[in-house]
Formats: structure tokens, C-alpha cells, sequence
């Protein structure tokens, strides 16, 4: 390892949560330090939170486009490598945009863009400029989830015949039974928080999931949402009935109003010869279910996983690793592409898992919205 | 409690897995007695297995119509009082249809008949009939299944807004992969085994489970069946949309190619107010979710339980009671219904429960055929 | 098989839990038919549970030693072939003396006497009368305890390092902490409930799982009790360390104070090549762990199980037997004896677990009171 | 909070596990920077790892002493403030000696000292020095032990009359069981490692997690060892009986032959009212256990919380914290301490803690060596 690459942070000031998990990934590999940021679009809580965790303010700016303009001044080795964007969802888009085209890495939070027409332009704009990009499926960073990824591709489970993933969360019940609250949030305006809630902000996880253990893409698929009262505009739950191939079929379910759930992210995946069973909230327990054999328990840092789950375990077997951990594999992952060291595919997610995610975001809208017909997804 | 109740037994001869589980269940609380049987179609058999369980061989008849007969025949004090049926599905129907047209009460295994059509006409001959009918959906005798029923009954979750039921199961593989083993297996046999395989035999327990605990009815229904392999002609594999009123939604999984799941009938509900999990095959454990409280786990035998629950419990909490007390308590309903003894409702399932599993497994069907339409359930 | 075996029944009327534990078990696996009973000392009140649960009442008798009288008049193959005690503890040792000398089988709850004296007396009784006698360790019963035997018999974990058994419960606390309570119930009264109340009561089943499952034997103890009072004179809690042999040590832990726990037995078993974790209250899953490879959860009725345990499992995986099914598989393990079948080693508690745990129950009680010294058990 | 902790630290260079841990952990709430190390002894190594991890070399230095003498030119607002200790045991005391007599805040690993004599000694220059002294007791930081800790003292057990901790590990099974190696690993040879492995290294933790817990003292104990082997000099496995108080007992497991346990701490604590029971694997959830309400499942996050357990969450339920989190979590504490701001008690494990430890392990040692006798710690 060099040095570290320079990292620029666009949002995540303050209280933000997304900020604290970005940074905190950061660090844990010693791979990254913080030279350039827009914090806050106020520039004085700006410069007041750089201050607050010690970051040097010389090069904190007042706005996105003013530090794209100082940073292509600055000699290429003192410039920011890489952006992390984590700013509202609407801003990935043109923020991705410009940073790509002016020759920056980028670490893009979910969702990548709002439509899946940015997105594709987006992917055009990638294309062209060939750095290193990556869509923050969190999730995906887990040891065993790499662990399913890896035996799925070695032939583990023989062919797969169905997938079930789940994304259950009940946060919102506080909102979306109160009139008043659910009309006036943004997270339920269309017009401020895209085209879908459930779908779009967790159901899309599911999907992204599905698609990085098994290797294979949804091809149709069918939805229903439940929107809870009349008034309201936007999908709190929903579930998608999924086709991946000849006779292969799935489900995603997913829910803001399962009450009492709390980031209860599942995936059970069947195959001819075994199958797997993994939950987000136990995240170093994978489970591997046999017809005929005894269940086997598969936990972090063991000598029989992959190479691909033990490089994203620091501590031996029976220390518990959590999400900042994943966060800090997938950029780990990006820190080595940016370095052009090898790396293995799945370190992290890519523009193509981006793409895929905000089509499939609007198919289920419009398989909800013609009255949940079958809706078939890009090859 | 008097004298024990005379039972006749209909099938559940030989190594008959749901033979034992009946006797035993009918043994567990000192109420039955076996009286008479045709355990067996061949006669000799039927004998041999009498004197294996020590049965006195005088009533065990040649066939079903002999037995309705001579017990006619016999003083109503020494007669049969109710019939056990766990004949092969095909006969359910016609023997329990002239069971009730002549007085005798009825314990029937599911399905109870092979179509709608039959359901509704034996649920005309019952309302004629005044006896008691029962149909063994046995998971409902659990005492935590029975506690959420009464939990949800008495206000707990509030309005219900969704409602994830599950039954997988993984046997079939050993037969649904093997070309020549799926075309020869009754089970797959539409002409022997009937419309539905996955939904016919267990979806169809999901679905119950759903209108037990919930009280709420399914309306409509949407249903994409799986069944793996070009020539077979019956699912293995369905997922089943639900609509139970306005806005209230929920799903219905069911598969018998979930790898490595022995018995897994699982339900979630949840609520305004809060939400229940729980698992068949940890039956003594019923988790209370909330948004702001701590998870609760309710378990048998406490006093905090409803008396539905606690009459279906015989030891004290921590001794585990399983699948054959769950069929016990409801012989047990059943035999305080046939005594006239007050009992509760839910204390076994009836009539009604029969008619409407076999109009959710025709809907099922129609749905798929459709190509995965909204199918209207009967009120 | 052929004609149900005889049983007689002392104690366990009315709303007795052992008595109906034993009645339930010996129905469960069609071998048994009650013929003769004490249920209760009240003659009266004999008659009438005889009546309750429709027992003929020819052979309801007025007290423990008319019975044996006049059964003895009876042919031999009327007469009842075993008799299950069911009576209060001290009541155990004569009747199961009398029994054994005049040929009855005995099926024996526990603790099987109340002196360890008493147990050597049986012991030599048994050993001439040559008849069948087993106690009631019910937890052996269950098919993955059996399980756990015949895999560490065959070598499963290698040379066994360390064992870890425990039994907690909470019930005695409501008692204990009342002093009125706890000086006048019989249970914490030594001369009416024997000399150790946690020990003798629930630790004697973690020692019988420790010896029953690997097959080694404790040779010396050291124990710590737990009075909780001043002015209580019973153990309500107690900790025994164990040495089974050169540097093969471990431990039972058991306490009645241990609040929210129910039935909580449990044991882990550690050896060289590998490890087994078992609890009562799930007792169908049994782990089996390694330092090498992913645990393993091993369930009933698959045929990956030995035969010992197969043989207790009714039902295909997936559907719970609980702790009925557990005592039906001891009933059928003394049925098969009675019989002269066949019958493999482990499949009911005999005598010399009986004599071994009054041995066990007496060490500790010395232990503790010499000031929780080393104290020997006999080989 | 103003500008970052300057931070130096002692070993932990290279793959060091410990290293790792410290590190990420001082960087997850932006409050401290490396500023200066002593990572290796060796010089060479020293800097290439401080150029790996860039840090800035000109504050590298070539050993301790010079780190001290260099550090003390600087003026005050550059020098190092607090030191983090990860070398070898045998360093720790006169490290951590030097550096409070020099006016240094320290970070101390575990265990402080290798006897209990210097412990005082340290704990006596400390009180002299008046900076601020943490022991990694990693544990403690947990969200959910500080729950445990802030509803003891606030009474939700009422009075404690039992607690039962454990600390299993099998990682030494692989040296253990080979002649050759276990005469020949440092760690199992008492003059380079202490004298005590099991207990020495994760007994004491479980010992801490119950004082830090329950709030109260260990007063008397009876430790017995397991040393598996003739030839083996140190213990591999233990248990001590504990007495807390007046009828307040317990007792602590460990060992580190335990096969395939990973990291296995875990703590049951009953009271008269209530108990709790944690387990380190599973750190996020806890579980609270009563006599006559439903168990319940407390998890990090949630507004029922304490302030000191919310304080030690830095994402909404549901995203699993883990190791890291905890260790940064007292990394939290000593920050603040360091500033001079108000903290909580319990937000670092203490000198006193680490005093506690050495009385405990040579406590232990001197039971098991007088043939398990009673053996008194100082109040």
C-alpha cells in the first residue's frame, strides 16, 4: 500500500447517518483521508463540521461546482482521487455526471440516479470515462454474503430454482398512520422523493442482492403495492413476483410498515443440490440447507471460506463484524481498482448494478400501475 | 367426563404416517376409544393390523359401506360416534357425505374433498346433519397458534395491514429432478392426486393459517405457480398475492423444491399496533414484534396466556409439546363438541374451513392458468 | 407385535402432571393398556379419576398392597406385567421392592428411591428377580439425545475434554423469597422432600445426561450450594464442578432461583475432534461443532441419524415431537424388553442409573457440607 | 468538540490483530490521529508500516524510551496526549508506568500488568498522575452490556442472587493436543506468557463483564483448573466458584479447549425480580428474562434505551454494530475524559478494573494450586 488516496466528500455533514457510515468505512482499511468536501450546502456548517472531526478547511468549498473548478487546478497528485456522494438523491445524478467526465473515481450512494434514463446516460458517461465507479449496495460488503456469491459460482448449490429475498422494515408506520405527517413528509411526495418509497429505497436491495449471490438478472417481472390509505402517493410495501429464466422464479418482499421489523434484510436461495439462507441482522450466521445432509452453519474468518469473504474479515472467527465493516470492504475494493491492483469481481457494486437497480424500480411501478402485469427488465 | 367417545377409524392402517398421528392424538387426552375400523382396504390386512394395536378385531369391517351399516344396526349407546377419515383424498368426499347423512360425526383429513364443487355440497349435507365436523388443518392446535388468535381477537396489532405466510418444504426434489420419477408418482398425477400439488397440500395450510389467527377472509387472489420441468403437470412451487380487504394486503408462499426446508410453515402479521412471528417447527415460541418496544416472546403454559391457549397446554412452560398435542387438542374440541360441553371457537376447524381451502386451492389454479390474474374468492 | 402389555398405575391421579405424562406415553406407541391402578390413596377418589379417564374399575384397588395381592390370585397372563410408581418419593423403595420380589416389571419415576442406601438394596433386589426396571430419565428419551449417544460412542468427537450440563429453572422463587412460603412448604422441608431439593430434583438429570450421552462416569465431585436464606434448609441452587477421569473434567450447573428460566437442560460436550450443544426446551436441533469446519445442525427422522435414534422419531422431519413423545420412547424401549425383543442399549434408564444418581444426589450433599470439598462417587 | 486526540502508539504494527483494532477504533468518531509510534521494534519495520498506513514518519521513533524523551521536548499542544498500549504483556507496566509519571494520558491493553504487585504499583503512580487510564476490557463497550449495566443499577432485577458468565473458546485445541507444540509455543510456556492462559486471557473478561455489570464484587473464589496434559504448564480451561456477597453466588467457565466455540462470552445475571442474558456473538441482542411476563428482546437503538447504551449506537435499529464499534466506543469515553467533558461512569473500563483483573487471575491460581480452596480478593 502507498499512500492514501484523497478522498472528496459531497454531503454527509452534520448529524447525517450515511456520513458517519461513509467516513468510519473510510478509515477502517487505512486506505483513504479526507482533503476536499462540501459537507453542507451552507458554507458556514460547512466549515464548522470540517472543523468538528479535524478535517484541514483549506480545501472545503462552498459548492459542488466550485470544487470541481479548485480541484482541477490543483497538480494531479494533490487532487481528490475519488468523491463520495452523498448528497439528496436527486444531486447523484448531475454531481456523478460531472465528477466522471472530469476524470474523478466516484462512490455514489443508492439510489445511483432518480430515473432510469439518467441512469443509462450516466452508464454512457462511465463508459467514456473509465474510472473507477461504485454504487453503494452496503450489503453486498458482508463477508457472508461473498461467502453465498462464491459457492453459488463454484456450483454449490447446482442449479437454482427459486429465490426469495425480503426487505422489512416498519419505521414508517409512524408516519403513514397520521394524516397529516403522511401528507406532508417529503419521504412520501413524489415529487420530492422519486417514484417509489418501499421500492425504491429497499426493495431495490433485495433485487441488487438477488442478482450479486445468484449471477443470474431478473427477466419479468409483476408487482403490488400497498399504499395503506387513498391519500397516499407512495408505495410503503409491495411485493414483486420475479422470473429468472426458464422455470427459475422468485419473490421479492418487502414492506416500511411491517412493524416491529427493523432492517430485516433476508435472502433464501434454492438450488437442485442445496441452498442458502442468510438475514442481514445476523449477518456472520449463513446457513446451507441440504435434503439429506445436516444444516452447516458458515461464519466469518473460518480457513474454509473463499478468498473473496476472508479478505472483507479483519478478526479472527467469533468477533463480530457489522455493517461499517461492509461499508469498509466495498471501499476497500475501490481503493484497490483505483490503485489498479487486482481485484476480484464483487468487491463492490458497479454502474451496471446502479442501471439495473433504477430499472427495476421502474418496472415494478409500472407493473403496479397497469394493474400487476408482467413487466420484462433489459437483458 | 363420562365415557370415552367411540371412534371409528377410516384408513391409517399399516406404517400410515397420519394413522399414528391420529391415534395418538386421539389417545393423548383420555377421550376416545377405538371401536371400530377399516384400517385397511384388504380385509387381512386390516385384521393384522387391529391385532397389532390390539383393537378387538369384532368390528373391524371389509369395507366403509359395511361398516355404516352394521354399526346402524348396534344401540345408539354402543354405536360409533364419530368417524376418523384419512382414506386417500378421492374418498374423503363421498364417505364423509354419507358419514353426516347418517348421524355420525365427522373428523375429516384435509383436503376434505378434491373440489369446490364437493365442499360446498357436503357443507349442505353437514347444515342438515346438526353433527359435528372437523377437518384436521392440525397446525391450528397449537397453543401459540391459538394465542395469537385470541391476542389479535382481543385488539392487540390493531387494524392489520399485512399479513406473509410461508410453507416450505424441500421433499419433492428427490422426485421432481428425475425424469422418470416425476411421470410415474401419483403425487405428481393430476388424475389421482388432483388439481394442485404445492397449494393443494400445504399452500392450502398457509392459507388457513392466515383466516385462523387474523379472522379476517381472503377476497382476491393472484397466483404464479411453478412447475420446474416442462412435463409435469402439477405445481411444486407457488407464490399467491392476497387482498383481505381495503388496503389490507399480504402473500402466500408455498414450495415443495425449498431445498433443505423440512416443515416450514411460518406466519407474520402486522399491525398498527404491533406484529406476531412465528415458526411451525419452533411451535412453542410467538414473538410479539413493536416499532417502540422491546420483541416479546410468548410461550405455553403461562398464566399471561389466553384460555384458549392454555387449555391446549399440559405441562408446565419448558417442556416442549409438539405436532401429535397440537392434533390432540383438537380431538379434544371435538369432543367436547360431540358432548354438548361448551367450547370454544377455534378450538377445532370446521366446515368452513374445509369449503373455503378448496375454493383458495381452485382459485390458485384459475389464477396461474389465467396467466397470474385476480381471481375472487367466495364470501 | 402382539397383545398390549399390561400396565398398572400407582399414583398419578386427579390432576397429576406425571400421570399424565406416563398414561399419554404409554398410549402414544399403541403397547400398552392400563388394567390396574392405585391412582390415589382416597379410595374414593381412585374410583372416580378411574372412571374420568374410562379405566375399568374391576382393578381399581383401595391400596398398593391389595394389589399386588390380588393380582397375584389373577392367571399370569391377566395379571398386570409392569406397574409404573408414580406415588410420592418416599414411597418409591417399597414399592418397587415389593414389585420387583414378587416378578412385576417396574417402571420407576424419579428419584428412584430416597437414600442412596435404599438404591443399593433395589439394586440387589432387581438383580435377583431378573425382571425388567427402568426410571424415568425422561430427557434420554429424546431421539437427539440418542442421537449425541451413539455419534460420541462411535467416536464422533474423539477423546471427550470437558462437559458442560445444566439445568435451570425459575419456579422457586415465587416460594423462596416469601418466608412464610419457604418454611412451610413440603418441598423445602427435608424431612418430607429428602435431603436436597435443586440437587435431587433437576441437577441428578443434568449428571444422568452427562453419563447417558458419553458413556464415561463422574469419579469424584465438589459442590456448591445455594440456600439463597438463612433460614432455608434446602439447596435451591448449586453448582458441581466433576472429574470423569485423567484430565477429563467438567461441570453441572443447576439452579431452581435461575428466574425466567423454565426447563432450561442443557449440554455441551467438548472433545478432541469435536464438540455437541443440545437444549431441552429445542430438543430437535443438536449442533455439533468443530474448530475446522461450519457447525452442523442435525434434526430427527433423517436418515443421516442412527438407529437408536430413528426408532424414537413418528414422524418425517420438520414435525416437532416434544417431550411426550420423549417418555413414549422410554415406554416403548421397556415394552420391547418385557417382550424379550430386541432392544438396543440406551433405550430406557435402568437400575444402575437409578443407583448411580441417589450416589450422585448423597456426594454432593457431602461435598457442600464438608465445605465443598472433593468427595467421591463408587465406581 | 475541537481538534482530533493526538495519539501515540506502542506495537500493534505489521498484520497485528490488536493493532487493527485500536486503530479503526480511534478513528470511528473522529476523535483521535496518530501522531506518533513506536509500532515495531525493529526500526526498519517501524517506519514501513507507518508508510503503509501514512502515517506522517517524523515522529516514528526507534524505541519507547524515545518516544517519551522526544515527545516531552514538543510543546505541549503537538505532543502525543494519550498513548495506546499493544505491546507484549511483559511491557505493558513499565510502559504504562513511564508514561503516567511523564504527564501522559494511556490506553492500556489487556492485561494491565503480569502481577497483581505492579498493578498496585500502577494504580498508586496513577493516582499520583491524575490522567486519564483505560483498560480494554472491549466488551464492556457494547451497547447492550451497558444496557445491562444501566438497568441493574436502576433496580430491574431487583436484588442479584446468581450470575453465571462464560468465556469458551477451542483455538487452542490445535496446539494443545501435539506434544511438540505445546512445549514449545510462547504462549503455554508461564515464563514468557504469565502465569495463567485460560484464565489469564479471557477468564478475566468474563470476570470484568460481571462486575461491570452487576456492580458488584467478587469477594471469595475457588478456582479449578484443567491443564489436559501432564507436560503442560499452564491452564487451557477453568472454572471458579464465586460468592458476591451473602447468598450471592455464581461461577465463571472457561476454556480455550472448548471445540469449535469461537468467542464465546456470554453472561446470565438473575435477580429477584428479572434476569438477563447476552451473548457476545449475538451483541446486539438481550434478552430479559422473567418468571411470569413474555421474554424480551432488547436491541441498540431503540428510545427504551439508557443514555449510555444509546450513546454507543451510531445507526437506527437494525444495522448491526459490531466489535469495532464496541472498541470505539470506549475510545468514545476516553476522549471525553481526556477533554475534561462530563462522561458517564462505565464508559471505560478503569485502572480499578485492571487492578481487579490481576487479583482475580492470581486469585485463581493460588485456589487451583492449594487443591481448590477458598481463596479471598481484596475488597
Amino acid at each position: 500500500m502507498a499512500k492514501k488516496i484523497r478522498l472528496g466528500v459531497l454531503g454527509g455533514g452534520g448529524d447525517s447517518l450515511i456520513g458517519v457510515l461513509h467516513r468510519v468505512a473510510s478509515h477502517i482499511n487505512d486506505n483513504y483521508q479526507i482533503v476536499g468536501a462540501v459537507f453542507n450546502p451552507d458554507f458556514e456548517a460547512n466549515m464548522a463540521f470540517a472543523k468538528e472531526i479535524d478535517v484541514p478547511t483549506n480545501r472545503i468549498y462552498t459548492d459542488f461546482d466550485t470544487m470541481v473548478e479548485e480541484e482541477l487546478k490543483l497538480p494531479e497528485e494533490e487532487r481528490i482521487q475519488v468523491c463520495a456522494i452523498l448528497t439528496p438523491n436527486f444531486l447523484h445524478f448531475p454531481m456523478a455526471k460531472k465528477l466522471l467526465e472530469n476524470g474523478f473515481h466516484v462512490i455514489c450512494e443508492k439510489p445511483m440516479t432518480t430515473t432510469y434514463e439518467e441512469a443509462k446516460i450516466l452508464q454512457a458517461t462511465w463508459e467514456r470515462a473509465g474510472t473507477v465507479f461504485a454504487v453503494t449496495h452496503t450489503y453486498t460488503g458482508y463477508p457472508m454474503v461473498r461467502q453465498m456469491r462464491e459457492m453459488i459460482k463454484a456450483g454449490a448449490l447446482g442449479k437454482i430454482h427459486k429465490v426469495d429475498a425480503c426487505y422489512y422494515q416498519g419505521w414508517i408506520n409512524t408516519i403513514i398512520h397520521d394524516k397529516e405527517k403522511r401528507s406532508s413528509v417529503w419521504r412520501l411526495d413524489p415529487k420530492k422523493a422519486g417514484i417509489s418509497s418501499c421500492m425504491g429505497d429497499i426493495g431495490v436491495h433485495a433485487f441488487n442482492m438477488i442478482e450479486y449471490t445468484t449471477g443470474l438478472q431478473v427477466k419479468t417481472l409483476l408487482a403490488d403495492f400497498n399504499y395503506l390509505y387513498e391519500d397516499n402517493k407512495m408505495d410503503v410495501d409491495g411485493t414483486v413476483l420475479i422470473r429468472m429464466g426458464d422455470h427459475v422464479k422468485g419473490l421479492i418482499r418487502s414492506s416500511q410498515v411491517a412493524t416491529g421489523e427493523e432492517n430485516g434484510l433476508a435472502i433464501n436461495i434454492y438450488g437442485e443440490k442445496a441452498a442458502f439462507r442468510w438475514e442481514q441482522e445476523r449477518p456472520n450466521f449463513l446457513y446451507r440447507l441440504s435434503d439429506t445432509e445436516p444444516a452447516q452453519v458458515y461464519k466469518p474468518g473460518h480457513a474454509y471460506n473463499s478468498k473473496l469473504s476472508l479478505e472483507g474479515t479483519k478478526l479472527p472467527p467469533g468477533h463480530p463484524e457489522g455493517i461499517f465493516d461492509a461499508m469498509a470492504n466495498i471501499y476497500l475494493g475501490v481503493a484497490r481498482a483505483i490503485r489498479g491492483e487486482n481485484y476480484n469481481d464483487g468487491e463492490f457494486p458497479t454502474m451496471q448494478d446502479g442501471v439495473r437497480g433504477l430499472n427495476f424500480i421502474e418496472a415494478t411501478v409500472e407493473s403496479n400501475k397497469q394493474g400487476n402485469v408482467w413487466v420484462s427488465m433489459d437483458a
